[in-house]
């Protein structure tokens, strides 16, 4: 059986369980102060090109949008996302939970227009009634979008440029952030990303990682009490060692890309597969994620023999799918699905 | 240097490692729904002799803390604990970003005596104005208690008996379970612990693994939708199998027990350390944390060579410090403080 | 100058001022244990036809949306409304401040339609992934809607029966209920409000009252600590007295549906005066609450001599405007703004 | 019967219902935008000497204080106050019900000591660890306290200083104010409570209103977009009017203080009633609050015609009682509990 369900479905990178087993017994302190971290930060840091950032270590996804999205705005504010952003759908109201709501706007194929952004605030303060609406404080984009697109440079400038005349954070969910970095399509860098938001992260879970998502405030201004506050969220790992660690690994001599690097490759050869077959995409996407329209037929073909996720039934009956590749993907693995289509 | 600061300063037991090692490429599905996870579940399970317990893995302490307190109690209430207990002081508020008051009582070594409770419920309900007060709906205790001791079967029983008179829950957080339980001091087995609470945790953690706490409903009567919640708490681990298969390790011929077991027998021998040198104790625990008493020029002698951590200063200028054992303690270790000393 | 901005820019009908002015120097206990309060309530039950429903008094609409909803549904359930309705748009997040998420179906003309629901609720629980996603628990409406529309009988009943189906509480928020019910078009009464929702409020502050909402539980049925709830809500007035007279006034001799009922009266001449005029309006409201559509010269007219609320603006450069009528509109006033059109 | 339960027993000072009486008519736009809370403002700033204070009227206490405490100090931030303090104690949690804890610290006859908050903060800041305790950010005290009693100018300067030296803002919950302020032991005016506390809050609903409080950001900095945190909060009033009136009717020709004064020398006489039996007082309160420890047999001799809130119970069987006076109490009623004791 082989699964392209996620870019989860395997342990971690070798170079990060080597890592592991190397330094198991040397003794360092928790919660993030351990030399491993500190390295890691660095690196981090290094990598941005800028020495003023600071960098935290957090576990997951859902719990880091909301640890971040909590710290950054006041306890009334709003957050503004694409109704397909994560926080919007598939956090189980992880934002509601601290208070705050999530303000959805029409999704592009995932991502959120500029245009849209300008025309709810323009909206917005043009009602004399704002004061009795939750007030907008941040804009959650994702990068690539839980569609596996990505935003162009002047699509972030554009966003970017809006956020800066209504005093609105911008926030990128990097969940996924070297699989958008190293896509050919891309035309923006991590440095890029880091001059273009308030705060993001770079994701580590399903970039070879075990787990860990590397916060990023680039320009070094973390909200007071930081610390504290991902504590008060459950989001402190005592052993912050495990990922300090990985995030070490991935940043040294540039592993973190070069794995992205590798997934991006392995999607192009999937998509083959089904473009060769005239099979239709849902969406065209030049990330690690690809949604084939695939047939009953089809279906039945890889039944038993290849995972991949559901995302919705179309009215002829064909169904919306969702297949990824991961710094872990081989190519024999889309040789097997190849045969069996 | 040798660091007896606490009992996550090393990586993880070398068992979990070469687990992490074996399964590395292993395609699983995320979430807790791995095999790995499933075994694990399946192990605890037996290890307690209730097949209808129901069992949860969550990262760390504070998150599960706050995490099954939000899902077990309703949103208004409250929960009791000892002025010392770890969500009383040290989690940042966790408890209350949920929404729940923590109702404190008197710490008696760490403890919390059954006496002080039934008489804060006595008067609380005798208090006409009780339905402006918030609401009590459970008790929190730590086995062992974040000053290393330990409550006796009769302790947890008059406990347990006030809780279910006045309708409240009980809740045993379990971070360093593992080292109560191998206490020779002990007088419950982990099955009395299943069958004196509503829920408790298996610390991980602490206890040899990178991470994980395994949480444990005795009864199998989880709370509704408590994947929705854990996810809502940024609690749910997308590679869910680094939690099961550490515990399916520590849980596999007794490892936990067995680990468990040479951190107590090291804070015997360090213990002895101090005694033989007529250092008295804060608190005389019979867990892996100790409570010297050092004087300035016993600490001098450390400096530079021992961690440790400093908990306060006596009015005649002595300090109360900590020093813990784990898993991972060597004889060794404990033989160069003596030299020290 | 006259308003007819809103139905809340008066003090009260007199006869409620009386009564304040006749039990002033009563002496009376607080917090609804008062004598007005328990009659009250019993006037309220009679009017219901259910002797068994809970009945509890709160002095403002958004207070009684958070709180009821907070009491309601689990602390991490989400409330399903119309993207119109009152806690989706107006309330500045209050829902989301006890960590509800608020999930918006489409609006038609204000109304949630029961296809929508059913629709969004299949969609939900045949995604996989739902338990990754906000639990809908419970669905609100408003009756009479923010647009002045209401629904039918046969609307109410499709609506509770996907609710029964799904096992959501239905809520019908009713701050201008008495507008509703005494609208020609209705076809519900309020003893059939009560059987066909699991809570609602009839609203105070908008139909001749000072301030105050009657929470309603047909079924007897309000949460446990439902008092100790509205209290950490901040929603418990000390002198409970307040409402609970205003709510003996208004329910004594069927004053609440008198003097509504002369505010849909006052709506019919005011939606003559448009009419007459050719004048458009952008919903077709059977309630207290107008909107027509006015040129930049009709509102010229008005300038300085009537006040109304300007909801948005139409392409060709007309305003969609508001006018609200009340218990309290004098034929004059509706004579005046005749004349000056 | 009479009453001395509280001060909250009758409806409202003459002046005010005949102000609503006059007013009835005006139309004035909602949520606190209307002339008479503008003119309340006016004159209580003008009480206050401070052209430049933010005034904002709000229903109740318990709302007031956690709306208060949630808009001025961080989502992650705690509140200091004594162990009796009215929201440590009785608001069923609606502190903590928006994320914040309440630290609290021993009380002194419902005060809290300068000495232990310096002492407190001296400790929290010397613990390593505190950046894994709640931070705190706010002390909260209450003038006059739950317990009757005041604090002196000193007192008040002390606990001042210990805030500024760590950064805590300074609120002052003045429910009584009026009673604590006109109390005769009182060195404190209301220039000199605003001189030195951040936010305080003018009670109404206590000392005359129907309901109402006054909050009052000294210095002119009220937190921005407060209007929007309090109708979260759900505590925007819709007819603001009521509010403002009171507040225009009380800060009008010197009625609060005048109507406070009244109270003060009605528990002065109260007082003597109980002294020259030679009953005591739990505690010496100087203001309308008053704790006379009462015999089985006195209390037999009020059974039935005298009513009183009753605080505790003696281990020698005498009762802690509570005697209220208010603007409101008459001397007969003294006179008649007077001839009954």
């Amino acid at each position: 059986m082989i699964s392209f369900t996620s870019d989860y479905t395997e342990g971690a990178h070798p170079e990060i369980l080597k890592r592991l087993q190397d330094t198991n017994f040397c003794q360092e302190p928790g919660y993030g102060e351990d030399s491993f971290s500190e390295d890691a930060r660095s690196l981090i840091r290094e990598a941005l090109g800028r020495p003023e950032a600071s960098v935290f270590f957090l576990v997951g996804g859902t719990q880091t949008n909301s640890t971040v999205i909590d710290a950054v705005i006041p306890h009334y504010g709003a957050v503004i996302a694409a109704e397909t952003g994560h926080i919007a759908v598939h956090e189980s109201g992880a934002v509601e939970l601290s208070g705050h709501k999530v303000i959805i706007l029409p999704s592009h194929e995932g991502k959120m227009a500029a245009g849209d952004l300008q025309s709810y605030l323009e909206t917005f303060y043009a009602d004399a009634a704002w004061p009795h609406m939750a007030h907008p404080d941040m804009v959650y984009i994702s990068f690539p979008t839980e569609y596996g697109t990505i935003y162009s440079k002047a699509e972030l400038e554009a966003i970017r440029k809006v956020c800066k005349e209504y005093k609105l954070k911008l926030f990128i969910d990097g969940a996924r952030l070297g699989y958008g970095l190293e896509s050919p399509s891309a035309d923006v860098t991590l440095k890029d990303i880091a001059s273009l938001c308030d705060v993001f992260y770079i994701g580590g879970t399903k970039v070879g990682a075990l787990c860990g998502e590397a916060v990023v405030f680039p320009a070094g201004d973390a909200p007071e009490h930081f610390f504290t506050i991902v504590k008060q969220h459950g989001a402190l790992l005592a052993k912050g060692r495990l990922l300090g660690l990985q995030f070490q690994a991935l940043f040294t001599g540039g592993l973190y890309f070069e794995i992205s690097r590798h997934a991006i490759e392995m999607a192009a050869l999937l998509k083959k597969v089904f473009e060769r077959r005239g099979i239709p995409f849902y969406i065209d996407s030049p990330t690690n994620q690809q949604f084939p329209i695939l047939t009953k037929e089809q279906m039945d073909a890889l039944d038993g023999k290849v995972l991949y996720e559901i995302w919705g039934k179309l009215p002829d009956g064909r169904f919306i799918t969702r297949f990824c590749t991961s710094w872990c993907t081989a190519p024999r693995q889309i040789e097997e699905l190849d045969s069996l289509l």
